[in-house]
């Protein structure tokens, strides 16, 4: 059944969100982006989601000033996306369906831990500190692998990348081979 | 263009949450249910969604356990639509996109409030209870309308019913003049 993306007879700001993030794919863009995931076909590879897909979903969050389209090249033009002060306020959310994931859906060993930079205590059931008290920003969060990461479904090189701990937010350098389809994509 | 509706590729469980409420109208049913919604035609009134919409995405959150289906009357036979725990387990994600929404898409004056019941104090950003200190379980939120309510978009029942100030959770009864398409529609 062919629905569409807003919800115009709804008089809330959860609709509001929702028209800007609850469209399929969106989410998993930001979560990457939080991971430091920055250019398409990084974006490509660890998501395997159609071309045209990822192009759109992109386009509607730098449109709605979830990501910044930021030039890091000219000759030829390449871009990345980065997540603004809007899009990086989405980590509780990002966090906390994760949790529920994880308690309630996936359930057995965690894939991914999250804790707190300074004091290196994992992050509670809410996303706060439990030695420091409080709620901890994405720019204070590592991410590491868990003790369910040990059979690992995706080998492509962004997943692999991610293998070591590393703070959120830091960009994500991948090496790949051509260079070529990178530029023509970017776009 | 058509997309599934579960990431397969997908080694994580942000990735299996969005599987269980990531469909569209599943996080609006679920923030009704918070609301007290728990009738099939209430929830029909108040999100104004396709009739065969709803009742897939219902018997998804049933299959999920995210709600339980309760006969509340058997002849003619009538239930009503409950989160469980896993459900209630919800609480921060929906308060997260809505506060999201609010301060980052919708703006200007909040049409809802909430606060901690024992208290009264509102919830942080976070939803946490500045005063108290530390998370507030769903149970113990009292959700109000703000000064952004003044000119409500909708006038039908369920929107009407919740003007008063409530506790989350608390069932919702609505009067409607006919009774038999309840029970028709309740199945």
């Amino acid at each position: 059944m062919a629905l569409g993306t807003d919800y115009p007879h709804q008089d809330c700001s959860l609709a509001r969100a929702l028209e800007v993030v609850g469209e399929r794919w969106s989410l998993l863009i930001i979560r990457d982006a939080f991971y430091g995931v920055s250019r398409f076909n990084d974006f490509l590879v660890h998501l395997d989601l159609p071309k045209a897909v990822l192009t759109a979903r992109l386009n509607s969050l730098v449109e709605a000033q979830v990501l910044a389209k930021i030039a890091y090249q000219q000759s030829p033009p390449r871009y990345k996306y980065v997540l603004t002060e809007s899009g990086r306020s989405l980590w509780p959310v990002v966090y906390g369906l994760a949790q529920w994931g994880f308690n309630h859906v996936s359930g057995g060993m965690p894939k991914m831990l999250f804790s707190h930079t300074p004091c290196g205590s994992r992050l509670d059931a809410f996303g706060g500190c439990p030695a420091c008290g409080g709620p901890v920003p994405p720019e204070a969060v590592t991410m590491q692998q868990g003790p369910g990461a040990d059979e690992p479904m995706r080998q492509d090189p962004v997943s692999q990348a991610l293998v070591q701990a590393r703070p959120l937010l830091t960009p994500l350098a991948v090496d790949r081979p051509s260079r070529r389809s990178d530029s023509r994509r970017a776009g």
